[in-house]
């Protein structure tokens, strides 16, 4: 059975099935989002109207056994950016829908009268179903709701109610297998979803499988590629403190930004690190390793548990952490994970609402270090989505602009994460060149700039990051098609028997013969299709620069500045 | 004595008197702001930050007998749009400058601290001084205060609280004669004044006088000029009805937006109209006829009392009371008035801020038409900044981002005024090109279009608006470099002797030879310096568009949409 696309109309409540055209074959997962948004959506067009499309693909590699190939990508214009963008999150709905034999689910127009609906998609497509029960509930009880209603196997993606009220931080929920959510987080997709009248996506496979053309070969591959990753020390710290294996890293390197982008080192990292986080998850029966989706073999999620031993919350991830922490000066680390448990439930980026709030801290509307006042904030203005709270909700832009704060540390319009790029300056290149804004994952130069993979390029030099940002970001893409963790870059940078056996797996699951220098070239044609989409959507180098406050104030311990000329910044696109 | 620049810079607390340099001479109101703007403002800096530059600028015939001169150009990188900016006004304070000696001030840098300043002008100079009393104060009571502490004469240029709580829809207040005031109204310049920590401009000529080459010349050249201006029909109906004439006008031409721009007739036009509140002023005690400065013979201000006979509003011009009335769907004047009232008072931009409040009635937080509510909404929102008052005085694109609304009539954020450009497509090429965003000063093809003025252009074809709007654009570009009022253009276009006559003023004032290429090739140089500012700053042809919803909803009464394509817009360009 070969993939099809499955189309969702909700302005006339339509679906069908299609033959995948000819040049969106060789795509999965973001570049697959990413060619359709920019075949089919008109980029001037305003993105929760009914000319924007939501796009779900899963990777090339997703449904297989191959080790951590369970990402699913979604696309769409984004509200908070105006750019393409593609956000991915583990869960079961790729791999699920990959078993439907679905390439992507394309769901255009714009439903009427403020009718909600559902989508349930199965091996036969797509079926749209009037929704009542779930609207308006947090995506924990929805979750429930639904596991109840349609069994426990069954893939979900949903918005919660920030997503419902379009809220431009809104982000998409996808059921994990132990019934928890992980989350599309950036660029507001929610509200894309939300926009077209859809609360939640169900996927049932129906007992259907993905085919391999050579399972031998398939087999064989994916042992020396599980064995790579998994023999990689960095994976193996992320299995045993998780991304917050970071803070200290971080707060070392004097990148990690403290009250609003004032300082790169927090007085309360320890309270906040991973190492803390470790072991409070030992000593209250939570799970130091768990996976985000079946055949993930770094485990760098986990179940943190409250002070009464009982799940709070899970993939705990330390730009989370950072953001309510370091950022907002909360050194509280069962409060940041009541906080993190909120954003979930409301169905809202943790990056983008906790920076966010540290721009209101700034502009007064909080204490720096008020952690009652941030959880008040969240559950009596954002969930509620009062004025204040819309204002949160539309994410660090929007609270700068309301309270005429000029320190607001985003690239186009999204909120920079949780590294100060004075300090480290590769990843500032890549918040400002990225095609979706200030994203860390897009080209993740943290790994050569401060944890020595890839080799070493010192974070606080320009030498050499232009090109770091580039190598990264074109990898990167194409590992966001495969359906593939971004973790195995840091296998794929240091063990070179990595990259070959996820080539062989691709080949072996299409019967195909793909080389080293393809995969590379899949990679810069996904930027460019992005960067043209931009181009055609208003946006020029200008919109490539990091806020103007970086290059003004120098941040402490290294009296560091963002010096980066604008034409040293736009040799990034010379490829 | 020759004109000079007087410049503040607001970090360091200092003043210095400036020559001119010789490629500012020639300029004068917007001109001079926008040449300045555009020499010393790095495009892509934060509006509210200290690399912004506020600029004042009075006109080259301002302070002389010259009719209509009285107009002041404000100027800077605009906080709501972020383009290059320049605001105009009558008032006293223009006339004064020019009586100061003054061709422009440069409020450079920003005041630490959260303190605040006044600034003194005198033919001496700029003084800074700490003030106190009267931040946080209304404009009116700040203006009572003003007068009795530096006398009823001296001209005030202030900003409210809106200003000082840098809401991006916040504007300028001028003082006129009457001790009233008169606005900047458009792109929050009075936010850019509030992060400088400068509340209020004082200016007192001390007796100072602006010199003229050639008074026999000028005398004659301004007799003829005036008799040009006040023969003509338009300028007549001005004074009888004021700007509000066009209630009934534009709305018999289906271009009147109403219930956020849904339909282009209003059913409760007549109750709103210049012909209803003429009457009214008439039956009041008010004044039909009123100057917003010495030496306007159009008179199209006026007084307008309250039920009790009482003084309520001056200056109530036709786009105000379209945006609260027609826009909002409310057709009780007096309660109209009463908003305006409320509006200067806070110090922000009547027409934003009633387009921002008919997009928040479309996204439900007021029924349209419920006046008691719009006025609630900007005494204990607005004018307190909460959170809802934040969104609204953040302009009309902020109220569509905070509540997920995709019809949000704005071009560059800035909301589009009281012409639909579906109905009367010339100003659709107006809003979409002008260097500022949407704004129908820019190129007033309601001339044109709708009242016979400079001939006549079928409004519903597209046909010649291209034209039509870059020749306006070009010919007001030129007039704010005078300081006359725009009312001039009706005389100018239809009387050929009003063009020459003002050519005659302006080389008699500084006895030299321009001719009407000299004053053309001014317009064209003038958009051209504020275009190549805004495409420095990031802005490209897909910013000169019109809101999707234009071209997706057909609007009554002629069932019109916006048709232009890309190409055809870009043609304005073509000079």
């Amino acid at each position: 059975m070969a993939d099809k696309i499955f189309r969702v109309n909700m302005t006339d409540l339509s679906t069908s099935i299609e033959e995948i055209p000819a040049d969106w074959a060789g795509h999965g997962g973001r570049g697959l989002t990413s060619t359709i948004v920019a075949a089919e959506v008109p980029p001037t067009c305003h993105p929760l109207g009914p000319n924007n499309k939501f796009v779900v693909a899963p990777g090339l590699l997703s449904g297989t056994p191959a080790a951590n190939s369970g990402r699913l990508s979604c696309g769409a214009k984004s509200p908070l950016t105006g750019t393409i963008k593609e956000s991915n999150s583990g869960g079961t709905a790729a791999q699920l829908l990959a078993k439907c034999g679905c390439k992507a689910i394309i769901v255009e127009g714009m439903a009427k009268d403020n009718v909600w609906y559902n989508l349930a998609v199965t091996p036969n497509g797509v079926v749209i179903n009037e929704e009542k029960e779930v609207i308006g509930k947090g995506n924990f009880e929805a979750l429930e709701i639904l596991s109840e209603r349609l069994g426990s196997t069954q893939g979900i993606i949903t918005i919660g109610p920030a997503g419902e009220m379009k809220m431009r931080a809104a982000n998409l929920s996808v059921k994990d297998p132990d019934g928890h959510l992980r989350s599309c987080g950036r660029g507001g997709l929610g509200a894309v979803l939300g926009s077209k009248g859809v609360k939640f996506i169900s996927i049932d496979p129906q007992g259907g499988k993905v085919e391999i053309a050579d399972k031998d070969k398939f087999r064989a591959a994916n042992k020396v590629f599980a064995k790579s990753l998994v023999d990689h020390p960095v994976s193996q710290a992320l299995g045993t403190y998780g991304t917050n294996v970071l803070v200290n890293i971080i707060n070392e390197s004097g990148g990690l930004p403290t009250k609003n982008f004032t300082s790169g080192q927090f007085e309360g990292h320890e309270q906040i690190s991973g190492e803390t986080m470790h072991d409070l998850m030992k000593d209250r029966g939570g799970k130091v390793k768990h996976n985000c989706h079946k055949g993930c073999v770094i485990q760098c999620s986990q179940i943190y548990n409250d002070v009464n031993n009982k799940y709070k919350t899970s993939g705990f991830e330390y730009e989370s952490i950072w953001a309510l922490g370091a950022d907002c000066a909360i050194d509280d680390l069962d409060l940041i994970a009541e906080a993190d448990h909120i954003l979930d439930d409301i169905g809202i980026d943790s990056i983008e609402t906790a920076v966010a709030i540290g721009v209101a801290m700034e502009a007064g509307v909080l204490e720096f270090g008020d952690g009652e006042g941030l959880l008040r904030l969240l559950t009596d203005e954002v969930a509620k989505g009062t004025g204040l709270g819309r204002i949160i909700g539309g994410g660090a832009g929007d609270v700068g602009r309301a309270f005429g704060v000029t320190r607001v540390p985003v690239v186009k319009n999204q909120a920079i994460p949780a590294y100060d790029p004075r300090a480290i300056k590769g990843i500032g290149i890549t918040y400002a060149t990225s095609t979706q804004g200030a994203d860390h994952t897009m080209g993740y130069t943290i790994a050569t700039n401060c944890l020595g993979v890839g080799g070493s390029i010192d974070p606080l030099s320009k030498e050499g990051q232009v090109e770091l940002s580039r190598n990264l970001q074109i990898a990167t893409a194409a590992i966001d098609s495969t359906g593939m963790c971004l973790f195995i870059a840091f296998a794929a940078l240091d063990d070179e028997t990595c990259l070959p056996a996820l080539i062989d797996l691709l080949n072996a699951r299409f019967g195909i013969g793909l080389t080293g220098e393809d995969v590379t070239n899949l990679g810069k044609s996904i930027l460019k299709t992005e960067h043209a989409f931009n181009q055609a959507a208003g946006f020029t180098n200008a919109d490539d620069r990091l806020p103007e406050f970086f290059s003004l104030e120098a941040i402490a311990p290294h009296d560091a500045i963002w010096d980066f000329t604008g034409e040293e910044i736009d040799t990034f696109w010379d490829f």
